[in-house]
């Protein structure tokens, strides 16, 4: 079931929208032609072919009045220009897979599609750097990247069909950002045209700069409201010769997070740390995985050389032993380590079938109150009757909290919304924040205030009238 | 000799100067009184008390009106408020290692020194962070942190003296800034007082976030001209078992490079990989250090398990060798090391002896670029015939330019500075940009039209205008 913005669903009043989306207005004939004279048939004005593109994974829908193919750094400062001169709001779209209704045009105006953009302009290796235009998926660049024998870090479970533009718009994670770091650690360089359709542009192929305010990591995570990125230097990591997987269950999720502190404060970093609890065993388990009982499960990967691989693997198992530790499985092949996440690949499906709704919200807190965030969402599920599933990237503390409810049942879907509410709570108390690798779009927006101070937020609102001063750039998305 | 800055100096026009500093005025004694109510003996008035406080690593000289030896975040939020008011500017101070100017009070006012807000408040192993004081040195922070075997990777050469607060002004790297990165990879959370009083607060205890704007990794860099950090969560990585240390000596620079270029290719990341020009290389031996003339050298070290180390030290002395290698030695314990090291070591005294005049510039191009910079440089001494010796951070293609002059020689002065401009045009022709990891000040500040497009620039500006509307945090530096 699709909601629609317009119809009743757990974040938002739909009175606000539909009077913001009124207040935006329709695109007028004039400008319409302004538009075809620079785009031709780059500019979708059938309310068909737009349908496509109203969509995101956030399971929301929000229709444009046009879409744009863009083609080209010059075509887009046009279309903003025009767009600015109008008022015309604005929503970059990569490939649509994020989760929080970033990319829904919800006052309608021109969605930006960078599908076309999707050029590898310069691979060097010597550099270790990529430099891509934002259409790019982020599968394809690591496919253009292995005869090189280098990777660009990002592996948000997307990264096969997600867009690069898209992974810098919410700053994507994934497994590996445990060793090798998110989106924002992996940049070096951005073009991008501000809500005035000015090219702005920051940072150089290199590594390291004290070269004036760094912009490059304020666009990333920005989600389209500060400018549209149009070209990315991206650095690369040299890929590990080989990997181990080890699995290790614990009695417990306090166990399996000492643990998770063991293995982070000594010197080999797991390139892999991922967290399962109790729950999301059983749910392996009853869907036929041969796994033990267990309140909790870690999966390990160290990556590196061989011949230093098997003595790390033997460290690692020691640091992942102790109090509460059922056992440690050590997967020395492709094929044993298949096995061991089976469990994991088990989950998805499982999750799927336990309910039709699914609120899933990767908040992420400092690894050492992993435990106090496991066990206080069990308290939140009992208060809200509900089932609610964590598993996640633990050596980030960047958990992904799964709220199970009936959609069709008004009073759970209310329930699994006070959930969720109580869940950023807990969170902000634990001292961590509202999103890993999410972003916030609209999902977690009216949180905003509860996470940042005024004078704080006070200050993002005027670094975005900076970059966007008719606020024409996905507008009403992040910032509360 | 001290410059004074009314005196004739290779950057600044006298004039534009005292014009700036005669439009700022003096403190009223109003505005005195007020400031002694807050802070008591902690505000300095007397000039030869100041004095102390008028010098940075720039060897230039400009005498604040008030010293503040600010010792908590609510009297900083009362100075500034008062500061706000009247328009006193502000010039934060760590401890004045700074070699661009940037500590320097050019429009008097206010030099707030950090000396006092010197305490480590946490330090987290779980979680690898610690929460410090500006005030905290780095090298101090290293001592705490070591029976934890956590560090926190920055290491100027002025670790010892330099506080953190400085670091984090100015983007702070060194040598292992290759395989750990510089201070702005290596920050969680900022808490900052912006130009009108307000507290700031941004980032939490977490590796990761996509939770609205990045003002954390904004502020790191921005040199004090945005806010003043009061604390800082910072990332911790745990120490390596063991390291080893390797020279390699090459033909010329071309051949240096290229194993640069494949040393950085594949999987063993160096955890330094530094540089020396030909020229370095026989300022060592004219210093008496026993080594072959060679036309380049690179100081290589790696660092992990033992068990891992030999092999990888085999590993990369492969890499090392190749075309153009004259030799590569490994060192297997400390003494064997210094040793290799006793080269470098040898440098820094040399260069002073060489000339009374030296202009260290850190400009950055990528790695492939490093021979042509290197080989451009020496086009540009003969131009100007003087003296210019490279070193630096090879890994990061981050250079240490210098250039030999007599002060005493107005002539050569003019020929340093014009091999200054040089130097910088060359860089940004090769795609790099001004500054590795000292920073812009006023050293910089007036190339950075040429290293940064018009609406960048603009950008930066109005961001400058958001932290600081009445312009008094280190108003004058950075930005053109």
């Amino acid at each position: 079931m699709v909601l629609h913005y317009w119809q009743r669903d757990v974040w938002h009043s739909p009175r606000g929208i539909a009077k913001r989306r009124l207040a935006m207005g329709k695109l007028r004939d004039s400008t319409i032609e302004a538009l075809q004279t620079i785009l031709g048939e780059a500019l979708l004005l059938d309310p068909a072919e737009c349908l496509a593109y109203s969509y995101d994974n956030s399971r929301h829908q929000a229709q444009p009045d046009a879409v744009v193919l863009i083609e080209s750094i010059e075509q887009l400062q046009s279309v903003v220009r025009i767009c600015y001169e109008h008022r015309i709001p604005i929503t970059a779209r990569g490939r649509g897979t994020n989760t929080t209704g970033a990319a829904l045009p919800i006052n309608g105006g021109i969605v930006i599609s960078f599908e076309r953009m999707n050029q590898i302009l310069a691979i060097r290796p010597g550099d270790r750097v990529a430099i891509v235009q934002p259409g790019v998926l982020n599968g394809d660049l690591q496919l253009a990247l292995k005869p090189f024998g280098l990777f660009w870090p990002p592996d948000p479970t997307s990264a096969a069909y997600s867009s690069i533009g898209g992974n810098l718009a919410c700053n994507a994670g994934g497994p590996r950002a445990v060793k090798y770091g998110a989106t924002r650690d992996n940049v070096l360089a951005i073009k991008a045209i501000n809500g005035r359709g000015e090219l702005l542009s920051f940072g150089a192929a290199v590594t390291k700069s004290s070269t004036g305010f760094d912009l490059s990591r304020l666009l990333i995570g920005s989600e389209g409201t500060l400018a549209l990125i149009v070209e990315a230097t991206l650095k690369l990591t040299p890929k590990a010769h080989s990997s181990r997987a080890l699995r290790a269950l614990y009695q417990d999720t306090q166990s399996a997070a000492d643990a998770v502190a063991r293995l982070m404060a000594q010197p080999i970093t797991p390139s892999m740390l991922e967290f399962m609890d109790g729950q999301c065993v059983q749910l392996a388990r009853d869907a036929g995985v041969s796994i033990p009982d267990a309140g909790a499960l870690l999966m390990i990967e160290i990556d590196g050389d061989d011949t230093f691989l098997d003595k790390a693997a033997f460290d690692i198992e020691k640091f992942a032993m102790g109090n509460g530790c059922i056992s440690v499985d050590i997967a020395n092949d492709v094929q044993a380590r298949e096995q061991l996440w089976s469990a994991r690949k088990a989950l998805s499906p499982s999750l799927r079938s336990l309910a039709s709704g699914k609120i899933n919200e990767d908040v992420v807190v400092p690894v050492s109150n992993i435990p106090a965030l496991v066990s206080g969402v069990q308290v939140i599920a009992q208060q809200q009757a509900l089932k609610i599933v964590c598993f996640g990237h633990a050596g980030n503390g960047n958990l992904h909290i799964n709220i199970l409810y009936e959609k069709e049942n008004s009073d759970q879907a209310l329930r699994a919304k006070n959930a969720m509410h109580a869940v950023f709570e807990l969170t902000l108390a634990l001292g961590g924040t509202l999103s890993g690798e999410h972003g916030i779009g609209i999902a977690k927006r009216d949180f905003m205030h509860k996470a940042l101070d005024a004078d704080t937020l006070k200050a993002m609102q005027d670094i975005k009238q900076v970059f966007d001063p008719a606020n024409i750039l996905n507008p009403g998305k992040v910032l509360p």
